[in-house]
């Protein structure tokens, strides 16, 4: 699990969250328009992802995933088979979730990626994506692919 | 409880969402930069509403708030008291959670409006805003206050 950047796939961002504490309920950063990792708006959705469930793998051409748990936890596996790239062949797992892991994930196009909902209960992934969601512009792979070398 | 348009307070929309079901755990969307109700982006964050805690009262002089609520259930209550507004006076309540109320819940500046967790599980409120968050440009009231005709 990587928890700091020194050694994440090259372009991938993973950077903590502010969160401000209050016994009604927290408030949770996600991303600002003057941030230094906002690059424009898109789109911005959730993905429920129930207990043990996998979604993936995807990867798109064009838009830049900036992803947050806001609520539960969920492992994100990213593979890196860029031709080219410093880290081609490299996969990753990160984890995304309070109170421990609550962080702002990068995940540049071209990258190949997936993620599972842990815990017991479901689990809410945002998406403040650069560009609104075009199916046109993305690409889909079984879990069951031997091209990546993780196994769910 | 509002539903539909034909009764809100003046300037405020609330729209239904689209949600797209899968065993896995469902998609959900929130707000495309292509929508008719994208007027910029400031920032998202989220707000952790525990069961039965109220949040406000709030005023935003310049944010306009763009609420939707992908897990759990919370009633907003808006209060509008603004000079010159033909719903002024009106008190509303709306309500934000799946299934049956999955909605885009637009509110314009100078109108109060609070909000207080419904169900046995902490909710999750977003807001993607049109500008960054600036304590400068909102206020605040007691929930005790005898000005808005609401009891929590």
């Amino acid at each position: 699990m990587v928890q700091l950047n020194d050694r994440v796939i090259e372009g991938v961002i993973s950077v903590p969250l502010k969160v401000i504490e209050d016994d009604r309920g927290a408030v949770l950063h996600m991303l600002r328009a003057d941030s230094q990792h906002f690059n424009g708006f898109g789109e911005v959705y959730f993905s429920q992802v129930n207990p043990g469930a996998v979604k993936g793998w995807k990867r798109h051409r064009l838009m830049t995933q900036r992803f947050a748990v806001p609520m539960g936890r969920i492992k994100i596996v990213i593979h890196d088979d860029r031709e080219g790239s410093p880290t081609r062949g490299r996969t990753e797992e990160h984890i995304l979730g309070r109170p421990d892991a609550y962080r702002l994930l990068i995940i540049p196009p071209m990258l190949w990626y997936g993620f599972q909902g842990l815990g017991k209960a479901p689990s809410v992934m945002t998406n403040c994506s650069d560009i609104p969601h075009d199916p046109g512009e993305s690409d889909q792979m079984s879990l069951e692919t031997e091209t990546i070398p993780y196994a769910w």
